[in-house]
């Protein structure tokens, strides 16, 4: 849609849909009865109410999880920034679509959809450090192709990424929406020596400053730091928001896309969980920002949604707990006596 | 085999087969050529190699996980020590035999058998406050009991506990192994007060006294302040190191369980990994005696297995990431650059 405009997204994530306090409330007063103490799930029973809430029904369901990965490529891998030559983005994708990717094995094991979506991978971003990384036009059409992806029976959505030098624009974009300087988010990515995260560190404070005058509209942060792979992200998640699905964070580039949001509407992540804290420094940071708790901590640093993918493990034991468990009545076990 | 005697346990837990290096090796060098960046999968890699180690041979499987929970009833039950009366035990079995537990649900979702064996629950333990809980005899017997429940194609073995007062039992085993008054490990268990949490406390103290001559004896210990499906999960953990099975463990009442094995001889639970780490208090202590890392922290406090079940999901991805992978050759994607 060329025609759209970024304001067509500000509308989108000023207008949210709250949670259904209906379908959560009989989550709630369903979890009351099963057969295990009060509270003994844990955080199994806080996810199970949270689905209901979210996907607006009950019993919650766990029958069409979908994983979409998002590939772009970035003009600031020409400042030396990555482990990785700019040509694995493309490489992944066939492994990707081959089925040969981690995240293809962890799709599979917990019985989600996966598809791969690249975005122009032939026309990287500009280098954010020379000019804005995308025009208005090509920021609206990533963050519709990302709107466009959600499919529309999925009842929980993974977003995962894959793009060489996109830590970098999650640094920056970090950064940007919640201060600091480089050196406070810059980490290794894929691999850089401490002298590469250094001069990560270098590139990243000059697109802040190049870009200072943008930094107070997260849109435009997204568009002039940003890169295609995260508008599409920040477009699927905003999706799933206005179609009664909720949403897996995965690790710090999703984060990031995530943060446009969160910054532009604090309630805009309500239908989120953190899947998992990645072992990329500046996730910890990001995740304390967006005000999430992780599910899972494994010191996985991949990306492609793969953190996020292993906590659909998670969710879908705790909607079978939820929706198969036996009552107290039902089961004919005793209550807490007074103890 | 009522013939037999606590030294027969005492040569099983002597000769213990070390970890294949031949099998974990295969298995960290395929780990070296996943098209993923070296170490990005973080514990799942640890866990793939691990695996292959003790299941002795690569690629490692994920085919016939097994769950298996213990019931036992206690003795010290008597002095009020539990929020829940000691008929729930048997309710519980009934209800694990009906598939409406959280464990029914959760060995489901992740693929895995279940079974619940009930150890002479119509004979409680004798209250350790009075006496040694069981004879030599009857832990023999439950030893024998967890020993046996091993099924010959396991290649992945959860074990888990159902006891109303079982953490009474855990706290006091835990203070005999590693020291530390009933204060240091009792803790709310299904749900008790302040008040009873201090009950608690003098209950494990009065035991730890009375018992205080075979305190340096671990199978003593399990003997005399232990329970049947303890001694059970110690026999079932046991036989799984000798028939090539890693075992995930549960809470604080299996991490008792294995505590007696680890006390007996350091290298004992090197074919296990924790689970999880249970909101029951004394658990962070324990793992920390125990030397082992929780995979997950979900503030779970249920028993049944139901924590170490959750983490066979994650054991499930590890390995669809490890054996379904492709090599950076096989997919033609590039490697590190010097950065």
């Amino acid at each position: 849609m060329p025609s759209d405009t970024l304001d067509k997204f500000r509308r989108l994530y000023s207008e949210l849909p709250l949670i259904d306090k209906s379908s959560a409330g009989a989550a709630a007063a369903r979890d009351a009865v099963l057969t295990k103490p009060a509270g003994a799930l844990g955080r199994l029973e806080d996810l199970a109410v949270w689905m209901s809430g979210w996907q607006r029904k009950h019993p919650p369901t766990y029958t069409s999880p979908q994983v979409v990965v998002f590939a772009g490529n970035h003009g600031v891998c020409d400042q030396g920034i990555s482990a990785f030559p700019r040509d694995v983005t493309m490489q992944m994708v066939s492994n990707f679509r081959n089925g040969g990717a981690a995240i293809n094995q962890l799709a599979d094991a917990y019985g989600a959809s996966f598809s791969v979506l690249p975005l122009a991978l032939e026309t990287p971003t500009l280098d954010f450090t020379k000019g804005p990384a995308m025009s208005e036009e090509e920021c609206c059409t990533a963050l519709q192709a990302g709107w466009n992806s959600l499919s529309q029976d999925t009842d929980l959505l993974v977003v995962g990424e894959m793009g060489i030098g996109n830590t970098t624009v999650a640094a920056a974009i970090s950064a940007a929406l919640f201060g600091g300087t480089g050196a406070d988010w810059a980490g290794p990515g894929t691999g850089l020596t401490m002298e590469g995260v250094r001069k990560k560190a270098t590139v990243i404070d000059a697109g802040l400053s190049l870009h200072a005058e943008i930094l107070d509209d997260p849109l435009l942060v997204l568009q002039h730091l940003g890169g295609r792979e995260i508008a599409a992200m920040a477009g699927a998640i905003l999706a799933a928001r206005h179609n009664k699905t909720p949403v897996i964070l995965d690790g710090f580039v999703v984060g990031a896309a995530a943060a446009i949001l969160k910054k532009a509407n604090p309630a805009a992540l309500d239908h989120c969980v953190a899947g998992h804290m990645s072992a990329e420094p500046g996730h910890e940071l990001l995740l304390r920002h967006l005000e999430k708790e992780p599910l899972l901590t494994l010191r996985m640093r991949l990306g492609e949604g793969s953190g996020a993918a292993l906590a659909l493990g998670i969710l879908k034991g705790a909607i079978a707990a939820h929706n198969g468990m036996a009552s107290f009545a039902d089961a004919g076990v005793s209550g807490e006596t007074s103890s």
